[in-house]
Parts: C-alpha cells; structure tokens; sequence
C-alpha cells in the first residue's frame, strides 16, 4: 500500500490540506472556507481532510501521520497555539485538539516557518543553507533558516511584521502605528493607495500602477520596499543569510518587487554583494507542504 | 597533572591570552600588545603564549588544546580568517599558522561568536537560551544563539555594524556613509561629539556628560541609541531573541546607556515586553575566555 502524510494549513480565510509521500509527490489537495470557530473544530478538520484526499487519492493509502501548521504566535515544541488574532484563540492545544480525532502521530508548526522547510525541501532554497523567508501576504512574518536548520526562540519568533518601521505612521492591526505590516504587507499596501486616491484596489492593482510610473502608486510602492528592506536588512546581516526569499501573493508583481527590493537591500548592506533576493516557488502551497514536511520529519521519513 | 587549554584573542590593539581548565578555573592570564604584522607571527604569538601562561600558572600544566579568535570576517569552519580592516589580512590560514608552531589540536573562531559562548557558559547568559550579543566597543558586531546554539550563515555573519541606518549619514571606516559602526561604536560617539564640540573626549565622556544632561552629548547619545535599536529590533523579532547583551566599553555606561536603549526597543518591539536588555559580564575577557571555550569544544571537554 502506498503511503504518504497529510499536511493541513489553517489559515484565516482558508484550510489548505495535501496528501504527499514520502518522495515527495502530492497524491491529493483540498481547499475549504476556513470555518467559524475553526479553534473549537480542528480534530473534525483534520479527519475529514484525512477522509476527503484518502478518498481522492483513488486507492489505498496509509496516512502515517497529520502535520497542522497555523499563523500567530506558535509553541511548535509543545504544539500550543499561544495567540492568532485572525484565527481568534489563545494557549490553544492545536497538538491535543487534533490527535484526538485522529489515529496517528501529529507534528504541529508555524505557517511560515514550516513553508520555509518546505522551500527548502521542494522549492526555491534547495540550494541555500541560510535563508531568510518572507511571504508578503494579508500579513507579514518571517522565518530563517541557518545551516539548513530553523531559527527559533520565544514564541515571538518570525513576527517581523510588528517591528516599529516608522514612529506614528500607518495604524497596524494591532494597534501600534508604523508596523512593517502596516507599510509592506499586501493588505497594507492596498489599502494605503485607495487612501491616498479614493480609488478601489488591492497590491496587485498598485504593482501595475507602480510599474506604469503612478506617481501615487510609486510612493505607496517604495514605502513598502523601503520598512521592508529596513528590517530585512539588518537580520541578514546579523544571520549570515545568503538568500532572501519573498513569497506570498505580493510576489507575483515579479521585477516590480524585485528590482527595488534588491537595490534598498544593497544600499543598506554595503560592500555585500553575495545576498540573492528571490521569489519562492511554492506559493499559497507552502504551507500545506510545509505541514505535510513537519508530518514526515516527525515519523523520520 | 592539572589539564587547561589556551584561549587566544588576537584584537586590533592587545592579545590576550588566557588558560583555562575544564572547569572553568583561570589559572593565568597575560595581555600585550598586538605585534606589527601579526598576520605573519599567529604562530610565534601563540607559543609564547603557550610558554608564558604555564610558566605563570606555577606547577605543571598539560595543555589539551588552543583557542584563537580574531575580529572580522571569519571562516569558522575551515579556520580561515577572511578579511579583517584592523589586523591587515585577507584568507589567511588562521588554524594553519597558529598549527604549525603548538603541537595541541586548533579551534579557530570569530571574537565576538565566541565572547558569546562564554558569556553563556560563564557570564550574564547562563539562564538564556536565545540571545543577542553585541559588545559596542571601537568596531561593533553581533553574536546570536537560538536554542543554546550560535546562528552563523555566510562569512558575513554578526556584521551588523555595516550595515546602513542613516543614508547619507557620518562616514563609516569602511568608506560607506551611515552604518550602525559609524554612529553606534564607542568610537563613533567619541569622534561625533568631538567634532561638534570642537573638544576632545571619548565615548566615556559624553556618557558622563549625556547623564548630566549637556544637549550636544545627548544628541550624539540618543542619536547612537535610536540607530542601535533600529537594528537590533529586526534582529530580536526574526529570531525570538529573549536576552539582548551589550558588552565592550560602551555598557560600562550602565543607565545612562540601558535605560534609553530598553526605551527605544520597546518603542519598535510593540506589545512584546519578554526582551530583556543586560550589560554583558565577561568585560574585555569575553574574546579570550571564548577561544578557550571553542578550545575546550574542540578536545570535548
């Protein structure tokens, strides 16, 4: 029989969930609405994905484990989910919720921590031991790699996007002002440019306009570039990272990211010339396999 | 017989040398200044430390192993030392030189990684397993472990000191204008106030003279502080760091120096109130008692 682990990404808006083998192929993908009160449903979630990809895979599957990853403030060691404010729970034993509605083993880990192994596994840091992962998306965190191992310390670990960027600018989320969410996530950036227009229009809208030379479009943009190449900037240097890799749907505006990004990095970094800036491979499926990474890593596979 | 191994810190101005046992006891230091070309004398520099420590440790000692750090850029791993401003020298086989002229197993480190080993084996980092050292002395580098290891990536790694925070700021020693160096090392903030002054002091005496309130101390202090924090708040953030340890000169300070810089991190760290800031405890011993930390690693002591 073949078999394979399930990844699951709970994210604010949708559940992501795969079925991959050990060799790394995908037998199977579901995309849900995330539900209401997802805390208080996660073992459901996750035994109906098993269900749902074994029965799409067509033929026997053994599922040898359950990887969950979630946004926020993650205890990955004792699968706590400490704080999401999208997801809306506190000190939440994702690990406990899930192993109880299912029957084998469960690895529990950060969104972007575990799509950081995933790229590193399947994606665009095969070749790079120290890396730096920053998915431009609805938010905004981080997570590093340094030879080849996840950084990790306080559960605070990854949350770039609330380092401070620039004293009483823009209104975060979380209520501070001047967050580097608050300028460079794909939300913020929207957001700020239908402010400052009147106009509708997502980051995707502004990376067109940005790059047709908007004036308006062109100083929402660099502002973005700018907070994100000022915290980017100073963790590279201290981390040693070769390689800076944006993911996220930000992405996907290509050279008009990655041109500028690139030029505030070097005129911040001096004399080094050896740190690529490059776009993640896997994209909104970096999580899912990232769950599907910590699943197979738990049982050594 | 009493077994030690030698710890060697080969700075700008002074090396020196320390023997340690497995346990950590000192049994005898030395300190001289550096030799000109001591690129070229690693070897004859470190037997004569050899010599002079077992001599002055008085009854016979058995040296297991020898520790040499050295600023810059270094290649830990291969024992390489890559690039250093201050000590002339570019790819220069560190372990090799010093090799050749003790007959004892070599560990080759960077000075500042290894200050941080010892400060958390012996200093002001026992209790912390995610830290951040940065001794602001006349250069200025950074040290980081995450979960009880030290974080190195590319030859660059800790090289916080160049990197940009103010554009078209004070002109930098490695011909860059604005680093973290420029405006952050003791140096710096001696050569900043007396260039506005007109008078002449160091970095001690504008501490003293920021404490007592004088304005143009308190601009070059405050303006040092603002842009130490600036890049140490990404850093803390992107790696979960819960201890920020500030050793050199600069933390002899003591309030005058932590009480603004505890200020101006929480000021861009937001709702996170876990990060302590402590002046480091191994002083200007860090380095040497660090290289015979790597040098008891090395022999598994």
């Amino acid at each position: 029989m073949r078999e394979a682990v399930v990844g699951i990404d709970v994210g604010g808006t949708r559940v992501k969930a795969t079925l991959v083998t050990p060799e790394g192929q995908v037998l199977a993908e579901t995309v849900h609405p995330t539900p209401q009160s997802v805390g208080d449903r996660l073992g459901q979630v996750a035994s109906e994905a098993l269900t749902e990809l074994t029965r799409k895979a067509g033929g026997p599957v053994r599922v040898l484990a359950v990887g969950l990853v979630v946004p926020g403030l993650v205890d990955d060691v004792n699968g706590i989910g400490v704080w999401s404010a999208n997801l809306g729970w506190t000190d939440l034993d994702l690990r406990g919720s899930v192993a109880a509605h299912v029957e084998v083993p469960v690895a529990v880990g950060h969104d972007v921590r575990a799509g950081l192994l995933a790229e590193h596994r399947l994606g665009a840091a095969r070749e790079a031991d120290n890396v730096l992962f920053v998915p431009l998306g609805t938010g905004l965190a981080g997570a590093m790699l340094s030879r080849g191992r996840l950084v990790t310390g306080s559960r605070w670990t990854g949350e770039i996007g609330h380092v401070v960027v620039v004293p009483d600018g823009p209104l975060c989320g979380c209520g501070e002002r001047g967050c580097l969410e608050a300028l460079a996530s794909a939300g913020a950036i929207g957001r700020r440019w239908s402010q400052a227009t009147g106009l509708v229009g997502d980051a995707e809208e502004v990376a067109r306009r940005a790059a047709g030379g908007e004036p308006e479009a062109c100083r929402v943009w660099q502002e973005a570039v700018d907070a994100l190449a000022s915290v980017v900037a100073p963790v590279v240097a201290a981390a040693g990272t070769e390689l800076v890799l944006v993911g996220g749907g930000l992405a996907r505006a290509g050279d008009t990211l990655f041109e500028p990004l690139r030029a505030a990095l070097r005129a911040r970094l001096g004399r080094r010339a050896d740190v690529a800036v490059e776009a993640a491979a896997l994209g909104d499926r970096a999580g899912s396999l990232g769950a599907a990474t910590i699943a197979l890593d738990l049982v050594g596979r």
